[in-house]
This record gives structure tokens, sequence and C-alpha cells, in this order.
């Protein structure tokens, strides 16, 4: 079966909730993306933590993930503090202490760098090209990025987008980096930067698939009850290209996509439905495989 | 094959959009729904114009639906002006001019008082009580409201919700009736209101199917050029009665309802793809089965 690496953050969150508070517990687009790929295949990290970063969580991330390529620094991990609005659906933040991955230079160990499919989360645009040319054995790349880099380093943003071969984004960041209001415009101007691959998110409105001509709108698996959207974009990504590496699909077909998209979908709303990557993390394959069949039968019409 | 009956405005739109003005084009809930049923079952409209009504208005709507039941008054016909943001999104209402409308005492005639499918477009509650009582043959009644009867006829309002089997609002509607910020919490309330059938409409972001105990998530189909979102909700409901029609089905299966869902955003996204009534006055039953299989291809996995 094919392996994943991914690059990008691990971090110490505190995430504030109208109904609860937690605070340093495990977050990072890292944490969550291999948590979810961990159902479907073996996933290498490449990040960096600080001496701060609790023996649980290393242990949490060492049964799911191989860790070879996550150094282990002086200073204070990554630390991000949020505050979310009254209906979850806008976040605020409070503070965002870089620490140890201001300086991060990532390294991929050589297992990792054989890995066939490739996640570069969110990071400077610079660092996930190096990523990337590390990853020589690279079938399938795909990359996520944040409005701060489209409007403060698009040149370098926008040759690492012609680097991958595909991209999950969210929609103001899709309509930020296609400069256009409809979405459906969005995905196709953003498959002419490079990515065939163009997917993107609208939490709980959704996604669009973008491939082979094709535009494939998917709902979102209905939730009564978010805890914490932490993390969702991530583990929606985690379960894409799990599903895809599963299938060992690297030229992958439209069904091959939808399925991968399905999980996509499971992997987000699982991600949710408690703080942190606490259900990530507590879940079962059988809950996981039990959410795809729902979510492929309330599809079916 | 049964019948449907709709009671609702009739009305000449002046509808301002970034890109173009149409002034006096035919327009009101009854048209759009009415145009979206007759693919699918005779159609009875219950709704009044004005002197000022034109005549190929009148015979273009007489092609397609039965219109025994509007009145035509002395006065002039409802009118409303319209401004649409840049991006179609948000809608300003510059004039409502109530006209013949204002005064208007729905009446069935002995035929539209016969169909089994009932549908009560927006209106004042105590008028869509009143068409409910004239149809003394129904099997299945959906109704439609605005914000505005919300806040200021909310006990009537309740009153006639009560008394319909469906509701078909959009989200902000359901939000304000149920004051809860979940749609699928919201959905649930509604139902608890009385309509066992409940459907939240969101617009390019799809809908929410409430049945039998199921939430059932259902994307809009993906559209490049959107030109008037007018009308789109309640061609959405056209095709979802019309379907349901077609299929006689009076007390509908699962199966039955999903049909009736994808024909629903058949209709809706037909209807946005020019000004005014003009795509669903154009189109064919041909066009309307190949997006009907086209969605249903989409969202299979």
């Amino acid at each position: 079966m094919a392996s994943i690496t991914c690059s990008g953050s691990i971090a110490l969150d505190t995430t504030r909730t109208p109904f609860k508070t937690v605070e340093n517990v495990l977050g990072g687009a890292a944490s969550y993306f291999s948590l979810a790929t961990s159902f479907f295949a073996e996933t290498h990290i490449c990040s960096v933590v600080g001496k701060d970063f609790p023996e649980k969580y290393w242990q949490l991330l060492a049964k799911r993930a191989k860790l070879e390529g996550v150094q282990r620094k002086g200073g204070k991990t990554f630390h991000y503090d949020s505050t979310y609005s009254f209906d979850l659906y806008h976040r605020h933040a409070n503070k965002t202490e870089l620490n140890v991955l201001g300086e991060f230079e990532p390294l991929l160990p050589e297992k990792a760098a054989k890995s066939e499919f490739i996640y570069l989360a969110t990071m400077p645009p610079e660092k996930q090209l190096s990523v990337l040319k590390q990853a020589k054995n690279k079938k399938l790349a795909f990359m996520d990025t944040i409005e701060y880099y489209i409007k403060n380093e698009k040149e370098k943003l926008l040759e690492t987008i012609a680097a991958v071969d595909g991209v999950v984004l969210n929609d103001a960041e899709a309509r930020m980096l296609a400069e256009e209001a409809n979405l459906i415009k969005c995905g196709k101007a953003i498959q002419k930067l490079g990515p065939e691959i163009t997917i993107l998110k609208k939490g709980e409105h959704g996604s669009l698939l973008f491939y082979d001509g094709k535009v494939v709108p998917f709902p979102a698996f209905p939730l009564e009850i978010i805890v914490d959207p932490t993390g969702a974009g991530d583990a929606f990504a985690g379960g894409f290209i799990g599903s895809l590496a599963k299938q060992n699909a690297f030229r992958p077909t439209l069904a091959q996509m939808k399925t991968a998209m399905a999980y996509a979908n499971v992997m987000g709303s699982l991600a949710v439905e408690d703080f942190s990557v606490n259900k990530l993390a507590n879940t079962t394959e059988k809950e996981v495989e039990k959410r795809f069949r729902e979510y492929c039968e309330l599809l079916r019409i």
C-alpha cells in the first residue's frame, strides 16, 4: 500500500468556544491530518515540537504515525490561542506564538522521502517547496495555504501551487487567490494555475471537487452538535489523501476521487465532534466505515 | 396523475443586477412555481393580477397552468423592484407595491379545490389558511413564508404551519422561526411545530430534507453563471412538489422524496440561468431530464 508524508504544524492549542475552553491541547495541521490518515495508510510527519511538548501527546501521535521527521527543539512548541463565535462559524485569533515553528527547517528522513503521497499543510511556501523537492518518490502532492501567504507571498505561493497536483483550500482562500466571487469560476481558475485536482471547502456547506473537466459538489455530513471546528479542514484532507493512498490511486479515476471525497467528509465530520483531536484519536475503523456507508446512502437517489 | 394547486403572487418585477436591469417582467412565486410544476403535473393557480398585466404574460402562464383561479382586478399588478449585490447573494428591496395583491381574497374554483397537492406560497398566514380550508381533496399541503410574517404574525403563522404537511423555508427564515443557529436543530424544531416534511434551502449551498427521522443533505447543482436568482426558491418548490405529484406520492417513501429533491435542485438551477421566468418558460422536458440524470450521476459515489 502507498504511504503518505505530511509536513506542517504540531501545536498546543488554546481553544475558546461559547461553551467551554480547553488550554494547551494537541493541535496543528499535521496532528489532525495524520490521525485521519492513520485509518488508511502509513503516515510520516515532518514537523517540530519544543521541549514543553507533553510526552502523552508524543505517544498519542507515535501510536498512529511515524515521527522520525519530527524535530525536538529546545524552545516552546507552536501555540495558537483562538476564540469561536457563538455559532462556531467565525474564529478570532488571540495569540499566534510560532516559537520553534518560526525557525523550522523541514527535513524528510529517508523513509518519509519515499512516500508516494505528499501533503504540504500550511507553511511558508518556500518551506513547502523544500519538502516537495525532498520527496523523491512522490506520485501525487497536495497543499493547503492561508490568506496570509496569498496576501504576502503570492509569487512564491504561485510557484508552489504550480508544482503540486492538488490543492485543498477553503472558500475565502479560493476567492482571494482567484480574485473571483463565484466558487465554480474560482475552482476552474485555480486549476489553470497548475493543480488538476482542486478541492474547495465550504465548512458546514460542503465542498466542491474540480477534476477531469467536472465540478462535483459534496454536502457536509449533517451534524446536530458541533463541539470544536478546529482541524476539520486538515482531517478532511487526511480522509481524502488517506483514501487515495489506500486505493493506490496514483492516477485516480473520478470514481476513486469520489470515494476519497466521501472519506474526506467523514473524517472532517468526526473531527468536530469533540475538542482537539479527541474524537479522531478515540474513534474506531468500524465507526469510520459506518459513517462512510451512511454518507453514501444519504447521497444515493 | 395527481394535480397541484398553488396560491401566491403573480408579479411584475423590476430586477437590477450588476450586469443588467429588467423592468416589469413576469415574476411572483406562483409564476415560478407553476412553470416549474408544469413539467410534472397539471397545476392550478390561485392569484390576482391588475388590468396592466400584459396579455403576453397571461398567455405564457395559460399555456402551462390553469388560470381559472386567477382574478383580474381593476388596479395595478403587484410590483416588486429589487437590486442584487455584486455577487448576486444579497437582495435589497427598492419598492414593494402590493396593489391588487393587498386586497386579494383567494378563492379556489371547483377544479382547483380538488387538487391533491397544495402549495401555499408566501401570503399573509390567514389567507394561506383560507386556501387550505377550501382545498377539500388535499393529500399533502406545503407552505412557504417570509421573515415579515415570522416577526409580525407569528401566532397565526404557527397555526398555519401546524395545519400543513410540509414547509419549504430558507436558512434565515428557519433560524428566525426556530430561534436556533444550527440548521439541523432548526429543522428538527420546525418538524415539532407540525410539518413532518421540512425542507431548508441554503441557496448555492444546497438544501436539507428532514423526513422520516432522517436529515438528508443535497448540494446545489453547480453553476458557473448565475444571471438572476429571483424565483429560485419557488422553482425549487415546484420541482419538488411536481415530482411528488407525478409519482402520486401521497405518503412518500424516502426514495420518492429524494427523487423529488433532485428535481427541486434541477428546477431551481434552471430558474437562475436567465432573467425572470425566461429559462423555465423556454426549457424542454428533455433538458430537465438530462439535468436530473446529470445531478444524480454527480452525487453517486
